[in-house]
């Protein structure tokens, strides 16, 4: 069983807020290496991204993502599971979601992201 | 004689700084009217935006604006002219900058975006 944070709808999703929540570079990461797992619409867990920040901080930072819109985020025992909400990004506004990502893939060395650490596939 | 200050280079154009600078409602508002009026390579005045806030809060927004490599700014007496760098942001950020404009225009009415008093045509 697992249990559903609250997330805005469609429709609730700011243009200010989305890019003040991906204004932040490990925001940025997080969101780049979810789009880069994405086409087979995978869960990530919170623990794959532990190359990224601290503990408390990426827990700040999954609840920026999940309040802004950007990732669904659902709660299995004591472990996340996040997914870029693609299809509401692009429906909402589309093309930006695909010209931030090619921003930040084309900056990718230069913003230092780190590489996820997939171990949900397992 | 008009005097400029210090702009960054197009390669010094960073990402995180442009999307938190185009995450405030005022400046992307500026950037979107400078937009409207950019095909001819406009320069608009800081006078002309008397519309979207305080004279010391628009300067500030302007200086962010400038910082984050979004617009060129020359100074002629007591006035500032504004001209947004499409080109430059186009060459570092392909499509980024239509994209954010799109999205903007789609919601301006949500983000009560205010018109621009062109009194500098004149």
């Amino acid at each position: 069983m697992s249990r559903t944070p609250p997330h805005p709808t469609r429709d609730q999703i700011e243009l200010p807020l989305l890019l003040d929540c991906l204004s932040d570079p490990t925001r940025l990461a997080i969101v780049y290496n979810l789009s880069r797992h994405d086409p087979a619409a995978t869960e990530l867990r919170c623990g794959d991204f532990n190359a990224f920040s601290g503990k408390s901080n990426l827990a700040y930072h999954f609840a920026k993502l999940r309040e802004a819109g950007v990732i669904q985020t659902r709660i299995a025992g004591t472990t996340r599971y996040m997914k870029l909400r693609r299809k509401d990004l692009d429906a909402r506004f589309p093309g930006l979601l695909d010209a931030i990502l090619k921003s930040a893939t084309r900056d990718a060395e230069r913003l230092q992201f780190p590489e996820c650490e997939v171990v949900s596939a397992a």
